[in-house]
């Protein structure tokens, strides 16, 4: 395997959009333990920066990402060793979904195993028509069961266990259908829908936004009751926030708001 | 804003199917604290009544439900004022899901926030083709965390994520695609469509209707053990029941059975 | 009604795919207590057979399967006897979701109420374009309870709720957008879809489908921090297993795997 090029994770920020890239393109941006530290590091330092109001993952290379890194979890010895990748990429695909900004998956390519759990784990995904998808753990004799945690939260019972016992990927058009995506588009629009959706999100008071993002995980996890109670209480406190009271006299003055968080 | 006519909910009652109509045209039928407690008391008033068969939602003017009165709310003052509007508003909403009748929604035009939240929470819905549906609370800096609750609970994760943090309207064959409705049809259809499903439904055992739809939601949130415990003493009980009995005896003899209750 | 023919449950087994075919054709494959034994009987039977890798459920006649025996149902008295029809009926459904080796359901024809409710329950479901699925118990004043649970796990509240309330049959071809079956096919490829799925999953190692099928339904009922917490042990446990260490090495020389288990 070619080594590493220096910067396995790259980031780019501007206009409050930070783009992360997978950079281990000749590994099929594999998740490396040093490429999971990095991200979870980078989504850390992120979430408590005030400019940054939308994530993008992205990625380099033929792939969007590979999965586990098998020649690196090869050489490991003791299940301790074993346990701690797993722990570590439970670390990664929690802190996604925990971000306080919305984490937008640009997927240019296949997606597989692990990588295939980053795009499931992501609060919205688009991808190229020509991308694919995958858990295909059943054919080296390891199944996907933590990729499935993610997977089987945003895609049918039947799909899913489609996907994880015969290993099959799914072309973009299928993904979209079945819910891991929000849209397949041509590759040259991927760009563009992925910038324009980020923008748009950007624009919105990053209070409210982070608000609802962590709302929505919490009370997907309770039932109607509980939820209910919980998010009348999230809404009330909303509606007193300064953004709120902003918002609403802006939309009934026809003018657009200007948000102070 | 123009005055709101005298009567802001009519209701029709004709063969068994009451039918809600939403009168505050002018005001796109935004859910004022006064149309919320007028839908949950007739809700209650129907609930009691054995006549009544089946529900339908409709609405009256250019839109179906433009979600909370922005302007109410922005007169409001102190936290418990605020709470007590959304309080109210999950008492609608939840009074749909515990209704002992089936309620349709009947949607000609847009519904939005807590508009869109009264179509996720019905039975079952029927739209215009010409209808849109969208959550655009983050735009106006209230994030729609209670329409998330029932949005979410019938459309997947990500198609929730998107209408939730982009705001924008989705169309309804989108809305038919995701799950949002039953069924997307020419507006000049929309009246048949639903009186004919009501009129179905109306023609059923009452009793079993209101056994079936109860017993619905409540294993929806139980494990599987206990969804199945559940379901199978409701469902003893249910073969116990006279209109089981004539039911099938009827279907053995076929002929058209004569419902009890 | 005819009489039974003397094997109301065929089973086949052949490189490892066993099918259970339904042969209650005069009957449409009725579940008689019977039939619901011999079903659990020969599921807990191929259970503990290491030789079979998959089950296939398949019927003979011009239905799938029509779901309880009412003809049964009606002659029974006291509510302990009508009990333990739902009792061991629930018990056949779990088998298949706790049974070790994946089930696919092969549908050539209608598959109603609890027939239904064996094709939702199976891992994987292929059916002919001919065929059809209604929970209809509504029409008999028998609201179909039980096919409820396994129903609403895998399709849409709104498309569950519709075809409950109603009772009308869905085409396959809805079948396959709603989530309750994989692929509707022409009824002349039923038989080659439904073989070479079974073919493809009887040649991975058996233990990694067993620990895979096991963790997907426990993860599912828990929420994320448990379930991660979870798949990662079962993961870490894979690893460690003779399958993955084989697995990897053969996918990273190039070759295929030799699976033990």
């Amino acid at each position: 395997m070619p080594t590493d090029p220096e910067t396995i994770l790259l980031t780019e920020q501007t206009d409050g959009i930070a783009t992360l890239t997978l950079n281990r393109p000749a590994a099929r941006n594999a998740l490396s333990m040093a490429l999971m530290a990095e991200l979870e590091a980078e989504l850390a330092r992120l979430a408590a920066d005030a400019t940054t109001k939308v994530v993008v993952l992205a990625a380099n290379g033929p792939a969007f990402c590979s999965g586990h890194d098998l020649k690196e979890m090869r050489g490991l010895s003791g299940r301790d060793a074993v346990a701690s990748v797993f722990d570590q990429c439970v670390r990664v695909m929690k802190a996604i979904v925990r971000q306080p900004q919305p984490v937008i998956a640009k997927v240019h390519a296949m997606a597989t195993a692990a990588g295939c759990q980053l795009v499931a784990s992501c609060d919205l995904a688009f991808a190229a028509a020509s991308a694919r998808f995958a858990t295909p753990g059943v054919n080296i004799g390891l199944f996907c069961s933590t990729p499935m945690v993610a997977l089987s939260r945003v895609v049918g019972r039947k799909a899913a266990m489609e996907m994880l016992l015969t290993g099959h990927p799914i072309d973009a058009a299928t993904a979209e259908r079945w819910g891991l995506i929000n849209r397949a588009v041509p590759v040259e629009a991927l760009d563009k829908i992925t910038a324009e959706t980020a923008a748009l999100i950007a624009a919105k008071s990053s209070r409210t936004v982070k608000t609802g993002k962590e709302a929505f995980y919490r009370q997907a996890e309770m039932d109607l009751d509980e939820a209910y109670a919980y998010a009348a209480r999230v809404m009330t406190d909303n509606m007193l926030a300064a953004d709120a009271t902003e918002g609403i006299d802006a939309f009934l003055a026809k003018r657009p708001p200007v948000w102070r968080e």
